[in-house]
């Protein structure tokens, strides 16, 4: 019993997208334990949609596709599946319904296309869509044989695959033994640094240890194959305690959690408040900040001071210090810090000055330098410089300048406790 | 004459990696103009590597491997690609000098394993690595049939591509046309509407066009084929400005422009500047206009207005206001577009309130209300409601109203030419 993965879309034919739809399904695939060997992209096109499914339903049980059930004319999918089988498709009222109701709730009208994506193999069941207008179906052409369609927004097969598709699967006998997995994460140590001191780990069997890293961060992913989470907790708990001690005040959080999240909880936990000064990240800072639902609680808000006239008469930066150390200065980040911590009357006050380049470094000053500076709840306040070097681009430099000033702050924050 | 991409590797069917690759490799055929219709990912496994083999051989004439190069046990695809074909492997002696010479540059000494990285179905011709130590191979095994192998690791598969592959297959007669495209954007109009006022189009043969939709936005790609770029030019020109002219001030942009990007252009070319003012986006809109190289020229910087006291102490949002009508409203908006510009001394100042949710909704305020503000240079203020949905994600709605907030400005700036 194995599922396969089919990607439908002439976008992916083209480059001009990213398959992250085959890598979400292929860890999830992994999680429930559902073998999987192939994954096919193919094109708008019926006959070799067709084609692929002639191939795919003669060595897999489950077929998975996405992508394709859209209103325009080059959406196929489901015609084409249903034509394979000789299956009529009929159009669903309750559909009509609910297309017709979110285009009500956004105020725009439905056009006549939006029908298309009411209609669904006789005997097919609705996988309703709650993010999108395209539903995708549940259906069992055959026996030994299910089929699955997703529409190719991310955002809206994940919800779908998650909260409809995969309670069906177990009702069916897939994904009886669990793999079960947690992620530890990391901030302030490089990949191979880590690895090298958590080697014995990544030789373990069950559970598996295995590290990746991107953006600045590096996670390991500890992975144990069991018949209930009960007991794949079981087997991952004393190496997750291990490997969080080997990792210090680096590790930051498990899986979900994020730089912003952990210091979101560390202020609640204070019951203290923060605001930001940002120039080189524009807003950025900010914005992972309130990614978080319930931020209000303790983010107040901030300045982003990306103009020296802003730094200047919002924060009350010293003109001078702008005009001889410069804006991107030890002295500046440090006033930043302070200044937005007194305008807003915050606990914390934490800014980033920086050149995120391609453009404005020197030789003293190259792309990717960065002070980030923290002014605290006592009114004192530390600066910390980074050289994120030169070949990085500017929006990872601002990215990961945002991340190491959530960084400095949990530290911070964590060595009071 | 079609091409045909295989990527081999377990990782992917565990989904530890992003198939980077396939995309980069469809980009380039498009480029190139060889039309390919399928892309297959598999496993370290010779008789499902050998079945995939089967299949493409009979429906494509260029299989591009990537992946299973490696000295590890599992690395077999030069292997089972030879014994696909029966031909023996032969050891060259040239790769196992090349693999000595890179040893020993990084201080190592070459093992065992390596050796069987020279190893070549006999007729083969090497495709060499400059930058790691896995050769590929190109191989006609039979007439109308090539074979091009690749490693997995993008950096080495890149350059081996572009300096050896892609002359190589020019030399056989493939890459003589290209196709040349360009996409042409839109905001503010739904990917069915569209395609409903450019149904013609989309039945077009050369160029042909394509609507694709994310995130708000919706893109015609137009797609030429013709032997030179001038020649593809000259068909998407009288195309293009037709779709232009019938997407009327909801065209935007071309091919890499973004909101924020054409935004900057006129207001680079008005020579005037720009304050925002954030509140439930709570940097998000910064972000996206610093994410230009260049902002600094016209974007000052604002304020993140997340919580209602920085509102009314920095921006002079008027206290009773946020108690009455409450900080999403729009009395609230425009006085954070007013504040903002006043207090930047900026020629435009923007503002953003809304309810990004998943909470904090009512009956009178659902998740997904925004109120954008702009306070123009004349000193006037205007006020835009949306209501982006309840179905739509936290991010979804913070992402959504920052391009809302950048494409009025866009359309107040527009009207003035």
């Amino acid at each position: 019993m194995s599922a396969e993965i089919i990607c439908v879309g002439t976008e992916l034919l083209l480059g001009d997208i990213l398959n992250s739809n085959s890598q979400y399904l292929a860890r999830e695939l992994a999680d429930l334990g559902i073998p999987h060997y192939y994954q096919t992209v193919v094109g708008d096109n019926p006959e070799r949609l067709q084609q692929v499914l002639a191939i795919a339903s003669e060595r897999s049980e489950l077929l998975i596709f996405t992508g394709g059930l859209g209103p325009t004319p080059d959406d196929l999918t489901t015609e084409a599946i249903a034509d394979f089988f000789g299956v009529p498709l009929i159009e669903q009222a309750e559909i009509i319904e609910d297309i017709a109701k979110k285009f009500a709730q956004r105020g725009r009208q439905m056009v006549s296309s939006n029908y298309k994506q009411a209609l669904i193999p006789k005997g097919a069941t609705i996988l309703p869509n709650l993010r999108g207008t395209a539903p995708g179906i549940m259906w069992q052409p055959r026996p030994n044989l299910t089929i699955l369609t997703f529409p190719g927004v991310p955002a809206e097969m994940h919800q779908m695959w998650k909260e409809t598709a995969v309670p069906y699967l177990k009702t069916q006998g897939w994904g009886q033994e669990i793999i079960y997995s947690r992620t530890l994460k990391f901030w302030g140590i490089g990949e191979s640094t880590l690895a090298e001191k958590v080697a014995s780990f990544l030789e373990l069997d069950n559970p598996t240890v295995a590290p990746y890293a991107g953006k600045g961060q590096v996670r390991l992913r500890i992975s144990a194959r069991a018949s209930t989470e009960a007991e794949a907790q079981k087997l991952i708990e004393p190496v997750a305690e291990q490997l969080q001690q080997i990792g210090g005040a680096d590790y930051f959080g498990v899986n979900e959690d994020t730089l912003a999240s952990v210091v979101g909880q560390l202020l609640n936990e204070a019951d203290e408040t923060l605001g930001v000064a940002e120039s080189c990240t524009g807003g950025g800072l900010g914005s992972m900040l309130t990614d978080i639902s319930g931020s209000s609680n303790y983010f107040l808000g901030g300045v982003m001071a990306y103009d020296n006239s802003v730094k200047a008469s919002v924060l009350g930066v010293n003109s001078s210090d702008l005009y001889t150390v410069g804006a991107v200065s030890k002295p500046v980040a440090m006033q930043m810090a302070a200044g937005v911590r007194s305008l807003l009357s915050s606990s914390w006050g934490l800014s980033i000055t920086g050149i995120a380049g391609p453009s404005g470094g020197t030789e003293t000053k190259p792309v990717g330098l960065v002070y980030i500076g923290l002014a605290k709840p006592d009114g004192t306040v530390e600066c910390f410089k980074y050289q994120l070097g030169q070949n990085r681009s500017r929006s990872s430099i601002r990215q990961i300048s945002a991340c190491h000033a959530l960084d400095q702050l949990r530290r911070s924050l964590l060595s009071r406790a």
